[in-house]
């Protein structure tokens, strides 16, 4: 991989902000996440195996930051072979990478289905063209979600109270191409002037907690971090008005993966009656999965914890039902987590 | 403090196990679980203020071992004056060190009766003796933990199916002058043949799940290590028969202070129909203290979270309800959280 665009920006000048991706002269260009917070650096990416490394050593993560790679993916892996074989091992390559984030499978679908019926002189340009829309539908999906998510953090606030939002991991713009999905209304908020407070989770064990922290703070949005295992104290001693979190795959019934240790902090919003919201573009809602228990749940590395030889179980995902998930923030709207079906394509 | 005692022993061997506190020559020898599970070494305790010291920096931790390196650190702290003054002196600094293990002051007002009633030149003898028993008493009363825990493992074991015990931070011997609290119900069930396996949370931000990891390896329990974070997906996946946790402090009315992170465990092992024990000595039970809203909850440092200069809240305990609470597990047996009365003094 050519690290040579690698480069260092302050992440506390508004001015400085730079794009979670971006093409660049036939390639992409990524700001490398597992450097963060403590190194502000690129990758340039320039072939198929430099995409799919990117996603599955997670220097690019976040459902819909991982669909926008893999599309600009397949338009790097055609660069000089567009025929149908090599779109097939294109696709097959970048869906191997992660399993549980749907956005993933969802954009390479998109692409297969626009590409396959493109003759081969054309596929080249298409490619990008479809990925470029893939990235600016991100974008402008994530903007309307503040919009709507706005809405479920003005119910709750009182005069000149903070208000008290709870998230897990990094769903904010880290995770997507811009504006993030749970952070997008606390970002819709802050700019409309309400005073609103982050209590961010750690997110063991790769610590994305830090990259919501690093994006807050480059924001100017006040938060806390805490260790996971705080979020119950919190929620008992009502230091929480309402819990926001992404999702990397919601089933048709409403269930939604997401970040490990989402369904803990579920369970205790619903203990204390505090709402718990799942924001995400309709690209994450899977139609064809149709419950929590039919989502394949990723295993990872046991190199993650850093326990030297201890035996080590590592999903990286769980699921937290329907039941639990007062409403799914998309573009569209909120909806109830059990009545999504107005929004299957 | 002096180090000159310490020494490097094999955590594998079991003829090589090493107590977590003794008496050597005047002093005390305690095993440094700062530097486990990468050292195995020790520390020798000769003053008031080195006593003090390893309760705070957490050197000793884990209630039980808490109230017995205070009663000998009051032993240390007479060794040059016996006076009134000198012993009020004394009591104040041990019980400065930490809010929210009752153990502590438990054991710091027995030595101060005992003290008080007798005359000056008895004094040192009398605060070794005492302090000798209540670390007796510890061994003896987690040896009856274990016993009495035994039962509820052999209540969910089926065949030759491994028990799955899921515990949270250490509660092992680590935790106790020996045998555990926790722990024990688990060590006898292995002494006993039953087949048992451990699901040993990572306990953020202090990784005390690497001590529990250490010493079931050391004994030769299955375990295996999981985030924080993963409880939940675990205990929804079936595969976990039960959870069994210790206590700082057990409220008059069975509302439950222990490590940061418990909570949320019981609320997840309530919403699976898993039974969700508490193991703890007598002197873990606070009567006068009527409800978890009366225990006191430490805040830690911030450098804990090991991230910069992002603002952090570090709360190193949380409440559990009774209600939540399956069964308090002490050396009188097994009796529900909520009618805990007759175990009062």
């Amino acid at each position: 991989m050519d690290n040579s665009a690698s480069a260092k920006v302050s992440g506390q000048n508004p001015a400085l902000i730079r794009p979670t991706i971006r093409e660049d002269a036939g390639g992409v260009v990524i700001l490398d996440q597992t450097r963060l917070p403590l190194a502000t650096s690129f990758v340039r990416l320039e072939t198929l195996e430099d995409a799919a490394n990117a996603i599955r050593v997670m220097q690019v993560r976040g459902a819909p930051l991982i669909g926008a790679t893999a599309a600009y993916g397949v338009a790097l892996g055609l660069a000089a072979d567009t025929s149908d074989d090599r779109l097939q091992h294109v696709i097959e390559t970048l869906a191997a990478t992660r399993p549980t984030a749907v956005n993933l499978h969802w954009a390479l679908t998109r692409m297969r289905h626009v590409l396959e019926k493109s003759v081969l002189a054309t596929r080249r340009d298409i490619a990008w063209n479809e990925a470029r829309a893939i990235a600016d539908e991100d974008r402008s999906a994530n903007a309307s979600i503040g919009r709507h998510g706005l809405v479920a953090l003005q119910a709750v606030c009182r005069d000149d109270q903070p208000i008290n939002v709870m998230t897990h991991c990094n769903a904010g713009r880290l995770a997507t191409v811009e504006h993030g999905t749970a952070l997008a209304p606390v970002y819709a908020a802050h700019t409309a002037g309400l005073p609103v407070h982050v209590w961010v989770s750690e997110t063991r064990p790769r610590n994305q907690g830090l990259l919501t922290a690093w994006e807050l703070k480059e924001a100017g949005v006040p938060h806390t971090l805490i260790v996971d295992n705080a979020a119950g104290l919190l929620l008992m001693q009502g230091k929480v008005d309402l819990v926001i979190v992404g999702a990397d795959r919601i089933a048709a019934n409403g269930d939604t993966a997401n970040k490990v240790g989402t369904y803990l902090k579920a369970l205790a919003a619903r203990a204390h009656g505090v709402p718990f919201y799942v924001a995400a573009p309709l690209s994450t809602i899977d139609f064809a999965c149709p419950t929590g228990t039919d989502i394949p749940i990723e295993e990872r590395a046991a190199e993650e914890l850093s326990a030297g030889d201890v035996a080590v179980f590592n999903p990286a995902f769980d699921v937290t039902p329907a039941a639990l998930i007062n409403g799914v923030i998309s573009e569209r709207g909120m909806a109830a987590a059990d009545s999504l079906s107005p929004w299957q394509p």
